[in-house]
């Protein structure tokens, strides 16, 4: 590896940290060994995606539920002697075998686990959003910098390879200069879920979901957003929304002069997808989930000539952007690199969803 | 037609008018006569259409050039006799073949001549926007009462079949409640157009474009508007913009719950489109343009079901929007009844587009 740290840098000021550390044909010296925390839909599919790593390995678990975790624990050959309960579980820092943890815990569980960990001495990769106000990711960042360990968040489509190429299209200029985005992404919640209610989730569908959309005007534009505006409803009174919204639209304005419109909810299953207008053609990415990411764009190379186009699915299958991301942290891990997506970049998107909150009138944290 | 006025009335308000007044297989008992007022590339898209239509005719011309009036009249045999110039327009009142007349100028021309047409006795079917203000579009509504005339906005969406049966399936219930909608409508703007100076356009793509992304959101819900929040931006300081925004993204709320997020440009070529969501399913049309109108729906009718798909496309090539747009305001003429899209319609956006651009820091008008 001969980049130099400037270049990485800009590099992952773009989002293309992950094509600079690529991992294919390259062995790497140990597997980094993870403590998973928290055992439900989003720890699944972080442990899948381990199990398929060549860097990466299941070392130990944390659950409140002893049973759950050792039938897990036997799946992936993890001792019984590494299954922490809540209460235990700073003793994860006499735990040789792991050197960084997953947080997957509910949004509001976040900073004190992350801070918990690093006080362990234990790298940490956090689920987004990050937590669920900006004074906690300010102290996240702060407790792993005291502690010197790493800590990235998981926006796991910056280490997906169509994600990478449609920036990269970006950034060379195929579709021209930006002029708008839009993008939505939502899905009907089901009754009883933590995600809904402000205790554990913080907020709603723009902390959940949205998140995505306003995670890919950034990385679409490489730029922060400056002005923010957003109506927020929720008119489904049905017990489902405890404190938060259901129901979100957002605008945003960036500094080249880009605008973008976002929509999110929980209250219908939405298309989740963005499309990038440009002066000189346009793309979608459809799909911000785990698999079937499909970019089409269409161009001009010059005016009057036929459009370019293309149309591309990532055939990779769900955990696959798991095991990308898992690696890349563990790359990070062993030679003492930076992640692509550190606490600042969760930091970012969480005082952008403040702004965007307040301008809906909500308050966040 | 034994419709009566109370249903008449409440189809009206669902966008549904044109759908009980059923053209096809019903012979009017004589064509209506219409005056073409400026002969721009909209007045040909008219022309065209109601050169195929049964119930409605070209019968003068209104234009500032003789030898382009004189061309277009040989073409649909209009005598040269009923060919006016701006200045002589006046005089369309004594001219017996002509029963309406069609505004197809520059915005801030729209109250004018649908005023001097009103007072000329001559019904008016006049191009959105209606106006660039909201005092405008009342003048207009007042003037075509006091001369008891009819007024129409010329939007042709509410008279296309593809349009009305979204329109339905959502009335119907079919997705379920509406939560969301998002739109965007936008095109890259050659240098000196008249649409992209506040002079002559009276306002940017929101008022030319956007309008559909406006309007659609009314149709689709059946409902009004009643918060706002906007963003807008002109990035392109090449002089194609004077004085009016080049990218405007926005978001409303309706008194339901449905949030929505649009956005318009005049920077880039946009994908036409409205994504409708609903509890139960989504469903989308592409393209607010002249023909290759397209519906994909996907919606359970019970939980657990399997989905309902649509995927329907209408055939019919431009100008037949435009032969249907014209034969209901025919319609409503020979039968006296009140057009579906009447000026108290073009007058509602109108207010919304006002109440958009304040949002955005922009005054209309």
């Amino acid at each position: 590896m001969t980049i130099s740290r400037r270049e990485f840098s800009k590099l992952g000021a773009l989002g293309l940290v992950a094509q600079a550390l690529p991992l294919v044909g390259q062995t790497p010296s140990r597997k980094i060994g993870y403590c998973i925390i928290g055992l439900g839909r989003i720890a699944d599919h972080h442990m899948r995606g381990i199990a398929q790593s060549s860097g990466s390995t299941i070392t130990a678990l944390v659950s409140g539920h002893r049973d759950k975790a050792e039938r897990i624990a036997a799946q992936y050959n993890v001792p019984k002697t590494s299954i922490y309960s809540y209460e235990e579980m700073d003793r994860i820092r006499d735990n040789k075998a792991i050197d960084a943890v997953i947080v997957c815990l509910p949004n509001s569980m976040h900073a004190e686990y992350t801070i918990r960990s690093a006080k362990a001495g234990k790298h940490v990769l956090c689920e987004k959003p990050m937590a669920i106000s900006v004074a906690e990711c300010e102290q996240m960042i702060s407790a792993c910098k005291v502690a010197n360990i790493k800590l990235m968040i998981a926006y796991r489509l910056h280490y997906e390879p169509l994600t990478l190429k449609t920036i990269k299209m970006i950034r060379d200029g195929a579709i021209g200069k930006v002029e708008a985005i839009d993008s939505s992404n939502g899905f009907n919640i089901a009754p009883n879920e933590w995600r809904s209610t402000k205790a554990l989730g913080g907020g709603g569908p723009l902390m959940d979901v949205g998140i995505y959309s306003l995670n890919a005007t950034r990385y679409l534009t490489g730029e922060e957003p400056t002005d923010f505006t957003a109506v927020a409803t929720t008119p489904d009174n049905d017990g489902r929304f405890q404190g938060v919204e259901e129901n979100l639209a957002w605008t945003m304005k960036f500094p080249s002069g880009v605008v973008t419109s976002c929509v999110t909810t929980y209250g219908a299953n939405m298309d989740g997808y963005y499309k990038v207008y440009g002066t000189k053609g346009k793309l979608e990415v459809d799909e911000f989930g785990y698999e079937n990411l499909h970019l089409t764009a269409s161009y001009r190379t010059a005016p009057k000539t036929p459009p370019t186009k293309v149309d591309e699915t990532n055939p990779e299958r769900d955990p696959k952007q798991f095991t990308r991301q898992a690696d890349h942290f563990s790359r990070c891990i062993l030679e003492n690199q930076p992640p692509s997506t550190p606490g600042e970049e969760g930091l970012k998107d969480m005082q952008h969803i403040r702004s965007i909150y307040k301008a809906a009138g909500i308050t966040l944290g």
